[in-house]
């Protein structure tokens, strides 16, 4: 059995995120291990480098590698200071050579289970502690580089304009009005820039990028190709050029119901809740990759302040968090007596 | 008689914008002087920093010293990098506590003239290398920040976002909306930007700028209004709170009727045309500040490529160039005969 969590890598975040998911499984081990526990399985938990694409605008990195599906084009990537990410690795002291190496053999793996905060309202609204995850949302990201016509700000009249930012502007309210006409699908535009930008001056160039999700890759397919028909109305409309790159897609996973299940019976007798919450999770998590080498199961632990994530003031009670330790170990040890 | 125009500071701009103004007028003088032509009052080219208010987001920083309105208070303002311009002039030699003594006595002098590229297309359009400036439109900027609450951007459903930028974005729009409206009006978002945006991150603060130009004031002020008003509402109606700073306000500056009179002729004896094109300046100049001391003219010369300025494609022939020094040595030359 496998779980894990990744390294938290958003600036500016909260503390939960991931991390939960590596430190909660450490304390149940080491009180399983205290009170000479022996599971029917080998455990290992993982804490997984970053699965947010933060530094390196490339997702899963860590889990990619465990699942064997490590794109090895990704260490010519460079970050912000242009630091590729197999300098970075070799600096670490590690061998980008033997990352291949790391994919683990399918055959013999019973699992990967994944604890985190679940990063939104639905549990604090049902006034449950825990849920069962159903499955992970499909993704796709792109960034969006805008190029239109500097000029002066005083003196190009308005009807003769290329205006960038203008541009994404629309760009911007088309995502959100795609995405607000369907409940299942979500999208951000997290990152927006005028390059160099002045106050004086009609942007000639503008970069954004568009995050689209929804729990079933059809309804998040539709949404995109709406999206980017959109997009290039705005730009032929506008006289300017919009380059599309996409950086990112990952297929809907769902969570295999034999996980399912045997969460369920371990969220009812740790919190004596029969009914235990199911929902997906709009958040990407490194069990998608796992998905592609062992069934997968998540559980989901309430967070406060509104579900906030991302951000300073995303919250976790600690009763939810002895509650979860205690579904886990229930968890775990449900296999020696339904194997 | 006082010439002269502004140092460029816009960042990958062009060649011609202010500096025309200070290079020409060095050129016809030293022409004069090689001819011993003695002028019947002494002439001064000036060479004025900052007039764009890039660095120290504060314009006109040499002209409002000659003047006599520069606002020492401005000497804490601080670059992108945190040098203060009291630093800044510091370390360049200088001694701010003598700008006061820059000022310069209303009385004695003849006027300012400006000779600057038109920085827009009517002069091309109107197939005139040479045109009279009526008077220069009055302007006002605001830096604005968009507060509203960052979130993870699979998990928070659409009508539960605060997303600052795309309250920005319905900004850009109402700043385009509103001044298409209106053919004396010009409105500018030049700088936006997402503090530390990222892909998955719904935006919870967004900055930007909004730059307002119009030939007369009374019709700034009433696209301002309509502005503002609209900016309170997409706040409103966001949940997100809107800081609106204002950093320059700068009523429109009409040139002196003599002046345009005699550069009209100037013009006509220059070029053969005996209907030079007058208009009026959507961009500021250093002349809207020594209007305070004296009666201003301006020539504006024909630029290319569409009139494009603040962008390395500005451009300017170098016959209409010659024809601009043929006009201004008419221009001085004619106080002899016309005093």
């Amino acid at each position: 059995m496998m779980t894990g969590s990744h390294y938290d890598t958003v600036l500016n975040a909260g503390k939960y995120d991931g991390r939960l998911g590596i430190v909660l499984p450490m304390v149940v081990a080491w009180q399983l291990r205290q009170r000479g526990v022996v599971l029917p399985f080998d455990l290992e938990i993982l804490g997984f480098s970053d699965e947010e694409g933060v530094r390196f605008k490339t997702t899963f990195i860590g889990s990619s590698a465990v699942a064997g599906q490590f794109d090895t084009r990704i260490l010519d990537h460079t970050d912000a200071d242009g630091i590729s990410m197999r300098a970075a690795l070799q600096r670490a002291g590690f061998d980008p050579a033997e990352i291949p190496s790391i994919a683990r053999d399918p055959q013999g793996l019973l699992g990967y289970v994944e604890i985190h905060i679940e990063q939104g309202p639905v549990l604090l609204d049902a006034g449950q502690a825990l849920g069962v995850v159903t499955g992970i949302a499909g993704s796709v990201r792109y960034l969006v580089n805008i190029t239109g016509l500097a000029g002066h700000a005083g003196t190009v009249p308005m009807g003769l304009r290329r205006d960038a930012a203008a541009a994404a502007a629309e760009v911007i309210l088309a995502v959100e009005r795609r995405c607000a006409a369907n409940p299942g699908v979500v999208g951000t535009v997290g990152q927006l820039n005028v390059p160099g930008g002045a106050i004086n001056v009609i942007p000639g160039q503008c970069e954004l990028s568009i995050d689209l999700r929804a729990a079933d890759d059809v309804t998040r397919d539709a949404a995109l190709a709406d999206v980017l028909a959109e997009i290039e109305r705005i730009g032929a409309r506008r006289g300017v050029s919009i380059q599309l790159d996409k950086v990112m897609q990952a297929a809907a996973a769902p969570c295999s119901p034999r996980m399912q299940a045997r969460w369920s019976r371990s969220i009812a007798r740790a919190t004596g809740n029969q009914q235990p919450r199911q929902l997906p999770s709009g958040a990407g998590h490194d069990a998608m990759k796992m998905a592609a080498i062992a069934d997968i199961g998540m559980l989901f632990v309430r967070c406060g302040n509104g579900g906030i994530s991302h951000h300073p003031d995303e919250s976790l009670e600690l009763p939810d968090a002895a509650l979860a330790a205690a579904a886990f170990e229930d968890f775990l040890l449900s296999f020696q007596d339904e194997p």
